[in-house]
């Protein structure tokens, strides 16, 4: 069945104008002034934007933590991620030592196949790198199309590699073709000042940010920015919080280093105070890294502006306050890390960051889909509304002014971090592969409809600039 | 008349896939897997990219400089450039004290007005600034819609500005919306070290090079950048040579200050060895700023790839070996500054940018084209290949391998800086607005067919990332 | 006659120990635990310091300046330097366009030569470089001993040179073994910002700071950095006030140019609010450049204790509040420039460094005293207690508390900048050359026994870390 | 018995004067014009330098390591030290894991207890921090004097402690007022280079250099530093070798924090080049961190000269080519690492920085001496030449031309990575507590006549720039 987007303002990473979309087939099949197709359904965007999907690179659904699982599991996550304007998500596939990688995907397929409402795929989290991981690796690579892998610098005698481990990770992706992404933080010392801070009887939330200073992230980030210029990989920095980090990941970048950073909603828009919030209420806004000082926000903006940092993932990763949360309660160190954030991602960037003129409208596109889909081969299939791409399409309306509230939410999770904060623009429908997922504001989608994503391997210079980057032999399919 | 460009590889700063693209009225009507329109004129550009005609944002075309006049003018120059696969220009209007602003621009528009064979547009040299100046300068913006502005920080006693001026001039450029280009390189203590050196009896053509060190580009830049923050300004440094001028640029842009960068052919590729050979061919190469030692070329390369530097102009300033170079035969100070380039810069770029794997394909688009249209205001009808662009358009054979030389060249000038060197990659039609300048490689354009452009204010953030920037008020005719 | 001063305390730039130091003919004859020498005055410094006595390298004593003249000439501010603890004082010279050098020089030898209680000396601040200067200048440094020379960047169409006479001076010091000290500042932005705001009705003194940002003393301390650099000299930044300018200096030092700064009290303790006092009052904290936000302070306090910077100057520029700083009230660019330092200086830097923990006892006398004395070719004869060194003491009592106030102090002017700030320390007795000038607090000197100091020219490696540096062909008499 | 050193040029850290100096019960207790003192011994030394004997702040003497045990002991190694000027060494006592640290204390003692000729102190190697270590490190402080404890980030599975360490032992150094070092390379990823060199049949000594590259180094002292700033404690990096790292402490003295530097003879003048010489001949060259590439030195010398790094160490560990250097031949990890050097680092020092130029006769002794006095407790008692202060002096003459060779040194080891090297100046005379150790160039000392030095806590601001820091109450004994 064909469809027509009618007299929409189409807009991609580096594109404006006003023209019809055809979509054929579930792809995007012509684009033109005036645009016909026979038995076509109209769908009339007349003042609406017309993006490409948002890809939200990170996300962590149905996902064991600490005792309990995240609020959201691929069902009511990939739900809310359509409300938000988001088509594919990146999710983290857990691994655990001693067991196969493969039984860990397999897992993954299990939680997410007959549940994901959009097109998902997984990253592999690297608990250790020993020959028999490396043996299996390739194909994981080949048969999973699985080519980013995730190697955490803090999270002490659990999920934490050493610098040998991340080095190693780094030579195999660069043989492999693959994107290595860090959580950086320096555990060894966050484990010590942790310890330091309960024997001191120190358990409120705000000294989950106190035991993590800024600090901690710079110096983790230049280290495995170090390590990427001597194995000549590639490195995606997750998360990054603070001026510190920023300017690693700069200094990375001029010397030509493929170093690439990510930041979140949270970041840009909350700080380290709301984690003193009476009542406990501080454990809502527990991230790792935490919250910074205010300031830290211009930081980010300018990055995002300048090209320093290229993404923004939700890092979603929810949990309800009550029940939760709480098991926090008197002791910082066991509140549950992360929040909600899938859904508002989308709308948040583009009412802090168009709308109040921080960043540009294709910048938006660039940020929140196309330059995703780039890094983690994904692109041209995903992330563009260029003709032969998967017809993955968001038709916004940016004159909505509307409050973000648990009430009105659709992650399964009893409160938002942005409860109350007042925001411009809200996608009016969104359609998969050429089907509506919301249709005028109402899921009219059907869980088990996503469809996992074989991604391509990293290429260079496949990315770079990250609104630019492309190869014509990994670029057309 | 319409045409369909069919099953080319079409190329933007964000996409690349193949289509067929159909030219109605002079612009781009529409894209898509099979495209028909009644009447067509079918162009098969199986196995070519088809990438936006390239932008040169800067030229200086039938220019008189120190007694003489450049060799090419607006039609030879114009050729060569259409031949290159440019189909726009925008040249350097000189005034001059005591004159209006107006009577340059109406010398300029003479120049050009019959002679053109693509379109083409206007910067103003500003030698001064005084209140006269100032009164006028509304109205040029206005009626001529020329926005950008270039203001000297060398050749003392010529064209130099004071920093008063420069400041003066970034302030008129914030509020009327405008973009200043500056040419920077610390004039007061060049001429010092050309006096000293001519007065040492040291004459030859490499003393042009040791008479402006690097660190007198890096200097100025970094002060036109400083000025630029103070004034909330926006700021364009012209030819770019070196890592001092490339690390004050970054410094600004890391602090979120609108500071862009222009780099050339040339200091990409030659370099300062070439001012050293025998016979006074050294006079060839002989530019201001000057070709610096080799390591340059990779920071320079780095930092078009970072975003630092966003755009590739030619400087073309072409004069004869014969009758023009020589007039500094016994005296550097005197050899016309400048050289031939505004043919190769497109190809050039190509085969050591993209064939070599140093940037993408879609970098290049960016680089050659579409960042020159935002920062200069001609976005979105120059630049792109989007809906409702004009059909200025490139085909271009990626496999067509050829040695640069002034046998085979259309520049109207007797040698060619880059003879011998061997590139990959050839445009092979060219059209401005839809109609043919190139066909199958041979000219088939017209003198004074090609328009002068009115160009769009410069606005925040219209520019930011080179590729990316553009805020639809203004982006959307 | 001798004179031995016992069980004191004795601090150099690198000791501290307690011992008999011998003045024999004004020199320091020889130090040990127990000395002896018949006739001797017996000097009891039990419980003080023996400090050298702290040398001013920036003063302006009896100096014309906007129609009126500064309020101490040669008598009183020596006097006042004198009760501070400060035995040499470097005064400027200020040339004049048209007339000799040595005209300029002979005038100040006038104005000192019968008034002056304590050695001193001259820069010459060079208002213009031509062939007239640059014949006589040899000789001035041959006969005269004056071996600093002082450029302006700021002051436009007065005191301002441009960066061809800047650099020509580095050249001209670099030959002759000199040190080239500036006054950093963009005087052509400055000139703009000035008439601008005034022209929008901005007349009050925090104007004078507004109109003077950070980032242009910033800029020129770079570019003359830049230029020290090409010639390959020696620069002394004078009184650096903010994190930008020392920001320069360390760069520049990171690359081993010989570049140098120095700080003053009023930077370290006062801040641009001051500016903002009612009543006028403000007009009392004009200096140039203009006090900064308060924060600069650390990095000033870090600069001085890293090493890079060295010295600490007065400035000491007295204009009266009643009658001279009052030119200024309807126009703050009429203000007279300029305060009393000189008596403060000493105790200040004691008080708030050492006393406060921020730099030690031998850094201090570093600072305030041996630093000045070898990069201006004073030592070892001044700056230090070395066997064979001019007996320049001060004898300091560190446990007096006191509160400065323009009641007690011996400055000729109706103000003093730091009324009511309570400092520790404060010095007894005070020796030139071996004879008291201040006796247990009270003026014991005699005007006209000071004596003018020919300075020795500036050796590399004579002066490199501020504490250490000297060559042994240089360094002993 | 007094002795007078007549005439001599005396040069501490900040001054040079020429004087006669009383040594009186092992102590300096006069210096004057014209000392005289009944019965004084009298010891010309026209024509020569006087300074204070050297301190060698990093030796290996009679250390086991990897099977072998170094190839000088405390009387071989002390003795040759004091032919090169050096009065007083410290060494590093190892502890072993599961032993307490006054055991290896002890052991450490009776190596060098009858053997030492001159003055020795000892400092600490951590291997591990726990409650046990943490309880009696305090009573080892109060009571053995030893105030620094080494921290390795290298020599993964033997010394190397993990980061939390690092930190802990920062904060212990905060509270107890000591000085950590770190060995500041990345060993988990030299772990890794090592093992891939070999598998890859890489077993040349010049591995030894590309398998820790200059980035491990950097990335480990930016991360020590990083470190200290959290604790506001101290450290002091031994062995820098390279840019890298040199950047990270520039960065760390920028922002006020308490990061001190070593550099070593061998990185001043060797480079890696030498790790290539033929017959194994490289495998006298292996020291870690490796020698690095040539440019590295100008790098070195420019931190030295303002300030960044503060001491020479030699890191004294001798081993013999034949018979212990040769237990690498065919695998380079297993030469054992370091070389001799403790007896020409005064002597190489001079003859390459003041003779050529580079750094100033006071910043000579504030290097080779002064400095390491006052970061590591000795001063004033050793590390001058002040009024109460131990007579260890060095009768320098300059003059002399001479060249290093394995057969005129006096380390007990065969062969001198210095071979062949000319250089200027000698000791002629060394003194300790006022006793000959050296006499005209003969050994005339006493094995056992050495003291053990309990030393003082680090005080802040005590130490600060090098040579300056001191406070009064840690100052005077």
């Amino acid at each position: 069945m064909k469809k027509i987007i009618r007299n929409g303002t189409i807009v991609t990473a580096s594109d404006t104008y006003v023209a019809d979309l055809l979509i054929e087939n579930g792809i995007i099949a012509s684009i033109g002034l005036h645009v016909e197709a026979e038995g076509a359904e109209i769908i009339d965007a007349s003042g609406c934007y017309v993006f490409p999907g948002g890809i939200d690179p990170h996300t962590h659904l149905d996902m064991p933590f600490g005792g309990t699982v995240t609020a959201d599991d691929f069902e009511t996550g990939t739900k809310a991620a359509a409300f938000g304007g988001t088509t594919t998500v990146i999710d983290f596939c857990l691994t655990t030592k001693g067991n196969t990688l493969q039984s860990a995907v397999d897992t993954w397929h299990n939680k997410s196949r007959d549940k994901a409402v959009i097109d998902y795929s997984f990253h592999l989290m690297v608990s250790e790198i020993n020959d028999i991981v490396l043996d299996e690796l390739p194909q994981i690579i080949e048969n999973e199309g699985i080519t980013s892998f995730k190697v955490f610098m803090a999270y002490k005698n659990t999920f934490q590699a050493d610098d040998g481990t991340l080095f190693r990770t780094l030579q195999t992706a660069k043989r492999e073709g693959a994107l290595v992404m860090v959580h950086a933080e320096n555990g060894d010392v966050i484990e010590y000042l942790v310890e330091q801070a309960l024997a001191a009887g120190q358990t409120d939330p705000i000294y989950h940010a106190l035991t993590r200073p800024p600090e901690l992230e710079g110096e983790a980030t230049g280290r495995a920015a170090y390590l990427t210029g001597l194995t000549d990989s590639q490195l995606y920095v997750v998360h990054v919080t603070c001026a510190e980090a920023v300017y690693k990941i700069e200094e990375a970048r001029r010397k030509g280093l493929r170093v690439y950073g990510e930041t979140c909603p949270q970041y840009l828009l909350l700080d380290q105070s709301d984690l003193e919030k009476p009542d406990f209420e501080g454990a809502k806004y527990v991230w790792s890294p935490p919250l910074r000082e205010k300031w830290n926000q211009d930081v980010l903006w300018d990055a995002l502006w300048n090209g320093s940092l290229q993404t923004i993932g939700s890092d979603q990763c929810s949990f309800n306050f009550k029940g939760q949360k709480d098991l926090g309660l008197h002791d910082f160190s066991k509140i549950p890390n992360g929040g909600p954030m899938i859904e508002d991602r989308f709308s948040v960037l583009y009412s802090e960051g168009v709308a109040k003129g921080r960043i540009s409208l294709n910048k938006f596109v660039d940020i929140i889909a196309t330059a995703s889909s780039r890094l983690f081969g994904l692109f041209p299939q995903k992330g563009t509304l260029a003709i032969g791409s998967d017809a993955d399409i968001v038709i916004f309306d940016p004159t909505v002014k509307r409050t973000i509230s648990v009430q009105t939410h659709h992650m399964n999770v009893d409160y938002n971090a942005f409860e109350g904060i007042e925001i411009t623009g809200e996608p009016v429908s969104v359609l998969s592969r050429g089907e509506f997922v919301i249709r005028d504001k109402q899921f009219v989608g059907t869980p088990g409809a996503g469809q996992y994503l074989h991604r391509n391997r990293f290429e260079v210079p496949t990315v770079e600039l990250s609104s630019t980057a492309e190869k014509v032999s990994g670029g057309i399919r």
